[in-house]
């Protein structure tokens, strides 16, 4: 029914990465994959606490995800992943190990990232008052070659799980 | 062919767990089974690099390493771990939380451990020079009641590995 791969989503806090990931994750379970949801929260809690948010430290989160998603995608099994992972490179590397990856770049332009504002970070952020926040005092380095973009601003939920999902069966990924 | 399941192998440094499962993760390969070796220097490499040797990260670790076991062995893939995994109870937060969890016991006398020495690191610990090493300046606490114990200063390396392959027949974890 489906090759072992990774479906990696990155992208600033707040543009749909969860939402989306979510969406696929249920619609690939009903369809009977072997497939396992890594989002941020659960990764911060079982691999990575203690780390923070410095560029080194955000490099080891994403390498741990990424070693991690290894594991699982050459064992037949699918790794969903959503997690800011705002540093080009070593998303590239995790690519690089993995093999059978693709990327989806969820976009959101920040203004209305900060109106939206749901867990009311970007006020704060804008105002100064969190260090290291990605895309307001820290870098958002958007992928160069993603296979798939979402804008979340002006695509519909649906639209996007659609997009996603043609890609994965173009690909030659699920459907088989 | 078999079912997804962790192998646990405990026991202090140099009883022989890196060897006893290495045999074992080549055996399953050839048979064709889906299985990872987890082993104590690649967990430490890129699931827990900065973690030290007090209790508190010792289980740390530990939980990490069972929460990748997890993923794996309810996506059918045999997870075969090796590491010190000195404290009982967080060895059985990680069997409660995996379910199809095979504990084997790797013991060995200190004189015998400290006799081979392969690392030479068991004169430091005797001589105080090494803090919180298991077994010496650390505890050791064993399995109450582990599925497989092996003493590898009594047992063939083969002895052993039999041991473990039938005690995963016999619970029909293999060779279905």
């Amino acid at each position: 029914m489906h090759k072992g791969f990774t479906l990696w989503f990155t992208g600033m806090s707040g543009a749909g990465k969860s939402t989306i990931s979510e969406i696929v994750f249920e619609r690939l379970r009903q369809a009977g994959a072997k497939v396992e949801l890594l989002d941020g929260d659960i990764v911060r809690t079982h691999l990575s606490k203690g780390l923070g948010f410095s560029k080194e430290d955000r490099d080891t989160n994403v390498r741990r995800i990424g070693f991690v998603s290894e594991l699982l995608t050459r064992n037949g099994v699918i790794a969903l992943v959503a997690a800011i992972s705002p540093y080009r490179s070593v998303r590239e590397e995790v690519r690089a190990n993995i093999g059978a990856f693709v990327e989806v770049y969820v976009h959101c332009p920040i203004e209305v990232l900060a109106e939206r504002d749901v867990k009311g970070l970007y006020k704060k952020a804008l105002a100064g008052e969190i260090a290291s926040f990605t895309g307001v005092s820290d870098p958002y380095e958007p992928p160069a070659n993603p296979e798939v973009t979402i804008d979340s601003s002006t695509e519909k939920i649906e639209e996007s799980v659609e997009k996603v999902w043609r890609k994965l069966t173009e690909m030659g990924y699920i459907g088989l």
